[in-house]
C-alpha cells in the first residue's frame, strides 16, 4: 500500500462512490478531497455536500463546467466531425480528460499526493482519467478502488454501507436502473442488463432523453444554425453560449426522437461491449457541421480531415486527449475552420434530422460554374480532356504492357 | 478528327444519345453500334432497339447487367462501409466502371476502334467511364460529343433531331423533368434545377423512388438480413440473388422513407455541386453491414478499414475503379470479410433505419468478458493497472520534462 | 490567342528562355517583364540583365531570394522528414513554388496579365508553376511555350535565333551538357541523356557538385548540427542563417562524397522518369533532422509524423505547395516541432552520413528508465504483464473462436 | 503461483536461460522442455543439447530455422520496404514471431501448458513472444522469470549458478561483451553499456558483422540482384534460397563497410533506446527492392504502399505479426507484387549502397514517352493544360473568393 496523505475523488454522491470516501479514509488512512462537476448529466449536485460532510470530508469542490464542457472538449471535437467506429458520437469519452483536469488542478490546489474514481478495471473510463492524470501531474498515484476491493456486487457495497454507517439512501440506491449509465451535456449512455446479449434490443423504458421516432409529434421541426469557425454560435439568429447550443439541441431534438444509438463497439482493454446511447443534440450538431464544411471547406482539407479523422476518434475514444498528437491533431483541424462560417437549416421529424438547406459568406459553391446551363465561359470542358487523358496515362502504359484486366 | 471506323456508344434511348448516334454517323462518318443495359435503372430497356435501328445502327447491344452490377461492384464496394464525404453512397460512381468494361468489350468483340459516351465535361462521369476504357483497352479512342460540338441546350438538341429527321418522341422530350437524373439499383440522383441554390430545399415532387418519412406508414417493418463473407445472402430466412437482395431492399425501404440525401460534394474536375439522391436499400446495406461487422471483425481490423475507407471511396467516386491501387485495396477488404458472416435485424420506420440485432457463429463478443456480473475469472482487472502505466509512461516522461498541459 | 498586354517570365538567361522573350513579344504582341533569381544554382545572376535589354526588356527583376528560399521553403520541408518515393528529397519541387509566388508579386507589381515560364509540356514543373500562379492571382493568364510552339529541339531554337538576331552565346550553346539540369541551393538534378535508359549507370563526368566517394578524402570530417524548433541555426557552434548553412553543408557534404542519387520516379502526369541528384547538404539535414526528433519527439507525434510525410512529399512533388491542405498539413508539423532543440553530431565519410551523437535540453531519453542497471524503481517490470495481458485480449477472444493461424 | 506441469522454454543455451531452467523447475516444480533455433545468430546450437541435458531436460528441440525465417518473415517484410521510424530495419522484431509459433507448435507437441522466455520486462521482445504464444494458443501460460524473480544482476545469476551447481562456463560468461546483443540471419544488434548516453559514440571494437567504412577495401563489388514477385531469388545470376540471399548479402555487404546504423528508438512499452545495429544484407535489400519496384509499380500503388509502411512496420515493432491486422495488409502488399520482377544493380563501396541499373521485362518505364527527343505522338503536351486548369480549378475558386495567401 502506497503511502498516501491526502486524495482528490471524483465524487458523484451516488452508493458506489459514497463507498469509496470510506474505503479511502479506510484503506489509506488518508483525507479525502470530493470533487462533484455539473457537466449537464442533468441531476442536481449540490446535494453531493451534504453527503460529502456526513462521510467527513472537509474538502469539498462542486464546480458547473457545463461552458468549459462544450467550449473546450465537445465543440473542438465535431470540428474533426468526430465518429467513433462509424457510429459512436463520444459523449462518455469527451467528458473524462475535463474531469482528470479538474481533478490534477484541486490535487495541485489542495496538495493532495492522489486522486481516485470510481471507473472499473473493465471500461474505458479509467484509462481515460488515468492517462489524462498522468499527463497532466506524472508524479501524481492513482487509486482505482475498482480493481483493488473485493466489493464486486452491489449487495457488497450496500453491506459496506451498512457495517461503516455511511449514510446512504437505500430506497434510491435498490430501485436502481438495471442499466450502467453514464450522462453529460453530449450524451447519455446505457450499459449492461439485457443490453448484453446483442440480439436482443433495448426495452423501451429504457431511454431517458428522447421519445421513440413513434411517439414524436406528427409535426417536424425546422431550425437554422449559424456557424463560426466551425462552432455554433447562433440558433434561429438568436446568439448562445456553447452550452446552451447543446442543451437546446438536445430538448429540441430528443422531443423528436432524434440521436439514439444502439451498438457494439470496441473498448481499448480488447473487448467488445455494447453500448446503447441518446445523443440527440449531438447527432444535429454533427450533421449541420458537415453541410456547412460541405460548402466552405476547400475539397482535399475536407478529404484529409475525413482520412484522419477515424485516427482522432479512437484517440480521444482511448483516452489520450492530453497527448501530444491529439493536440497535434488538432492544430490541423483548427487551422482548417476559420472559414466554416455561415447557416444551416435543419428539420427534425420523428427520429430524422434533414438538411434542408446551407450558405455562406465564405462558400466555395459556384453555382456559375457548376450550372447546367451556360456558365458564360467560367468553365472549359476541353480541359477535361487533358485531364482526364494525364490522369490515365500510367493506366494506360501498364494496360499496354498487359496489366489490363480484360487481358486485352 | 481522328480516324475513327466503328463506336461503341453506351445508348440509353433518350433525346440526348440519339442525337450523338447521328452526330457520330455524320461528325466522324463511322458505324456506331449501340449499348444499352438494364442496370436497374427502372425503365425498359427494349424500346432502345428500335431507336436504334431506326438510327440505322446495326449492331445493337442490349443486356441485363442487374446480377454482375451487384455482385461485383456494389457488394464488393459495401464490404467497405464506403461513403464519399461522409453521406454520399456512391450510386452513380458504381456503375460507371461496369458500363466502361462492357463498352470495352463490345468494342473487341465488334472490333471498333472508338468508344463515346453522352456524360457532359464538367461532371464525373466522363472521367469514370474514359479512365475505365482506357485501363482496360489502352489504345481505345474515346469520343465526348458534349466537349466537341455546339449543341450546348436542349432546344439545340431538338433542332438537330428536327433538321436530320431524328425521331424523337417529343412529346416525351418536352415534359421532361427539370432535373438531370441518374438511376440504377443502387439509387436515383438529382441535380440542377432549384437544386442549383443550395440554401433552396428540393421540391417534394422530385423524388421518385421513396415516399417522405411523413408519408410513410404508421407501422414499421422489421427484417433480417443475413450476411456471408460481408454480403447479403437472404432476406427473413429466403436466399436471394444479389440483385434480388438490393430489389427488394429499395422496395421496402423506399416504402418506410428510407434513403434520401441532399448533399453538396466535390467534384474530381474542382468544382462543388449539389446533388440529391434517394438509396433505400444502400441504406439499410449500410447500417447492417456495419452492424454484423460489429460482432465478428478484429478491433485493429476495423479500425484499419475506416482508415482506408475514405480513400477507397474517393477511389470509386474518381473513377479509379480499374486501377491497381484500388485492386491492392479491395484485396485487403475482401480478405477481412471472411468472418463476416450473421444476422442482422433491422427496424425500419418513417425513414429511419434501427438496427435491433445482432448475432452470429463467428462473433467475438463474449458476454463472460464483458459482463457487469462475476466474470468467473475471465479477465483479471489488475491487469489494467499494468496496461494504463505502460501506455502512460511516456506521457509521464514528458511531462516530469515540463511538457504537461498544467505547466505542474 | 488570348489578349494578353505584359507578361512576367520566369527567365535564366540561357537560350531557352532568351527565345521565349523574342517568341512572346512576336506570338503576342505584348510587353514582357523578366524575372531572374538567385536561389542558389551557382551561377551569376546579373548577367541576364544586359542579355534581357539586349531584346529590348525594359522592366528586368533581379533577385537575391536564397535566404527566403531557405528559410522559408527548404526549411519547413524538412521539418517533415520530407522524401519522395523513399528516396528523393525535392530539390526541384520546393523551389518552384517561390518562383510562382514571385512572379505573381511581380505580375501585381507591374500591372502584367499573365506569366510565362520555359518548362515542357511532360514534366511536373509547369504544373507546379501554374498551380502555384492560379491559387495565388486566380484571374492570371499562364502561357507555357513549350506547350504552344513547334520549336521542338535544339536545332530549331538556335535556328529561330539567328533569324531573329536574338544574341546567343552559341558558343556555349553549342557545348550544353548532354544532360537536362536544374539547380538550386537545395540540389542539382539531371535528366536525359544516357539517363534515359534505367540500366546505364550515369557517367562520373556527370556530377558537379560532389566529388565520388571514392574520390573524397581518406580523412572524414566531423561537425556538429545545432537546431532550434526544427531548423539548423548554429554549426559547430556558429550562428547561421538559414541560406549560409545549406552552403555550408552543400561545400562539406559535397566534397566527402555525400548526397547523390539515381533513380526513377513517377511524375504527376502519369509517366515515369530516371533522375539522377546531388544534395549533399539535404542529405546530412535529414539524416541530423530525424537524430534530434529521435530524442525530442514523443513517440505517437513521431509516428504520426511519419505516416502523413508521405503525403505530404507527394502535395509538394506534384506542385500543392500553396494548396490549404499542404498549409493544413504545415501545421500540423510546425506545432509539432516547438520541443525540436538540440545538437547533433555526425561524422561524413566517403559518401557516409553517420550520426554519432544526440542531446537536448528537451530530450525525453531517460537513461534513468531505459537503462539495463537498476532503475531505482521508475519502472515497474510487472506493468508489462497487464500490457501484454490487455493488449492480447481480443487475440485471444479470437483464437479461441477458432482464428488462431495454428488452428489449435 | 498458477499450476504449471510442463513449460517450453527459447532456451540459448547461455547464463540466462541456463538460470531459468533450473529457477523454473525449482520455482515451479515442472518440467521443462527446452527449444533452440539457428535463425543465423551465427553461434553453434547445437552445444546447447549437452547443456540442456546436464540441467535435467528431457525434451530437447534444437531446429534449424533460418530458410524458414527469411522466406516467410523477412522477405515477406520487405516486400513492403519496411523502416520503423525512419531507420531501423526491425532485425529482432522480425524473428520473434517466428520463436513464439515454434514455441506453441512444441508446446502442443509435448503438451506443455506454459511457455517461457528470458527478455526482460523493459524491452520490446517480451511482447512479441506474449502477443505471438496468445494469438496462436489463447490458453497457453507464458512465464517471464524476469518480471517475477529478485536476480536483477549478472553476479546475482552467478552467485544462483554456484549456489545450484549449474554448470556454466564462468571463464565465457565472465569476458561476456558489455553489451546486450541479439543476432539473427538478418541482423546482430547492440544496446546498454556506453550506448545510453546518446551523445556517446559507439566504439569500434563493438561491431561484430562488418568492418567500419574507413577499413572497407579500396575496390568496391558490384553485383546483380535478381527479383521474383518482390524476393531477391538470384545473385549474380545464380539461384539461390531466401537464406542463402541473405547470408551472401550480409557476407559481402559487411566486407564493403555497410548496413551500420545507431539510432534511439521509441519501444512500445512507453521509453526511448539507444540501439546500434548491423544489417548489411537487409540493407542492400531495401535498397535493391525499391529500385525494382521502381520501374515495375504503378504509382498510386507505390505511394499507398509508401503510405501504409510506417504502420506496418509498427505492427510488426510491437509484436503483431500474428495478428488479424498486420495479415490484412500483407495481403494488400502482397498482391502488389506479382508484378515486381527484374534485375537490380548495385555497387557496394566503403559504406555505400549505390544502384546503377534496374530492368524488368514487367517494366512501366517508357523510355518513349519519358524522353526529352521526339516521342512520336505517344504523349500530346497540350494535354497538360487541361490536366492543370481542371486541377486548380479549386484553388482558384477560393482565391477568387479571397483565399489568396496573397490576398490578390
Amino acid at each position: 500500500m502506497s503511502n498516501v496523505n491526502k486524495v482528490v475523488l471524483a465524487y458523484s454522491g451516488g452508493l458506489d462512490t459514497s463507498v469509496i470516501v470510506r474505503w479511502l479514509q479506510d484503506t489509506y488512512d488518508c483525507e479525502v478531497v470530493t470533487f462533484t462537476a455539473d457537466i449537464g448529466q442533468g441531476e442536481e449536485v449540490e446535494p453531493a455536500r451534504a453527503k460529502a460532510e456526513a462521510l467527513g470530508v472537509r474538502e469539498i469542490y462542486i464546480d458547473d463546467l457545463k461552458e468549459e464542457f462544450v467550449r473546450d472538449f465537445v465543440f473542438p471535437m465535431f470540428r474533426a466531425n468526430t465518429i467513433y467506429e462509424g457510429e459512436y458520437l463520444l459523449g462518455t469519452s469527451i467528458a473524462r480528460p475535463l474531469i482528470a483536469k479538474r481533478l490534477v488542478e484541486i490535487a495541485n490546489e489542495t496538495g493532495a499526493d492522489a486522486i481516485s474514481h470510481g471507473a472499473t478495471g473493465k471500461g474505458n473510463d479509467q484509462i481515460r482519467f488515468e492517462l489524462g492524470a498522468y499527463a497532466l501531474k506524472p508524479g501524481i498515484q492513482v487509486i482505482a478502488p475498482w480493481r483493488e476491493w473485493d466489493l464486486n456486487s452491489r449487495e457488497s457495497l450496500m453491506a459496506y454501507c451498512a457495517e461503516r454507517d455511511i449514510p446512504v439512501d437505500f430506497s434510491n440506491a435498490s430501485k436502481k436502473s438495471p442499466y450502467s449509465m453514464d450522462a453529460n451535456l453530449l450524451h447519455i449512455s446505457y450499459e449492461g442488463g439485457v443490453l448484453e446479449d446483442p440480439w436482443c434490443p433495448p426495452e423501451e423504458s429504457m431511454w431517458r432523453w428522447s421519445v421513440s421516432p413513434e411517439e414524436a409529434p406528427e409535426l417536424g421541426h425546422e431550425l437554422t444554425l449559424t456557424f463560426e469557425r466551425g462552432d455554433v454560435v447562433a440558433i434561429d439568429g438568436e446568439a448562445m453560449s456553447p452550452a446552451t447550443v447543446l442543451a437546446y439541441l438536445n430538448q429540441v431534438g430528443g422531443a423528436h426522437g432524434v440521436g439514439r444509438l444502439d451498438i457494439v463497439e470496441n473498448r481499448y482493454v480488447g473487448m467488445k461491449s455494447r453500448g446503447c446511447y441518446e445523443t440527440p443534440g449531438g447527432t444535429i450538431l454533427l450533421r449541420a457541421h458537415r453541410a456547412i464544411e460541405s460548402i466552405t471547406l476547400d475539397r482535399e482539407v475536407a478529404h484529409l480531415k475525413d482520412e484522419l479523422m477515424p485516427r482522432y476518434a479512437k484517440l480521444i475514444y482511448n483516452g489520450y486527449w492530453w497527448a501530444p498528437e491529439r493536440l497535434m491533431l488538432q492544430t490541423a483541424i483548427d487551422e482548417s475552420q476559420s472559414v466554416v462560417n455561415g447557416d444551416v437549416r435543419v428539420r427534425l421529424y420523428k427520429g430524422n434530422v434533414t438538411v434542408t438547406g446551407r450558405r455562406s459568406a465564405d462558400t466555395l459553391f459556384d453555382d456559375a460554374i457548376a450550372t447546367f446551363e451556360d456558365d458564360a465561359g467560367k468553365y472549359d470542358q476541353a480541359d477535361a480532356e487533358g485531364f482526364i487523358k494525364l490522369n490515365a496515362l500510367r493506366l494506360r502504359i501498364a494496360a499496354e504492357r498487359g496489366r489490363s484486366a480484360l487481358g486485352d
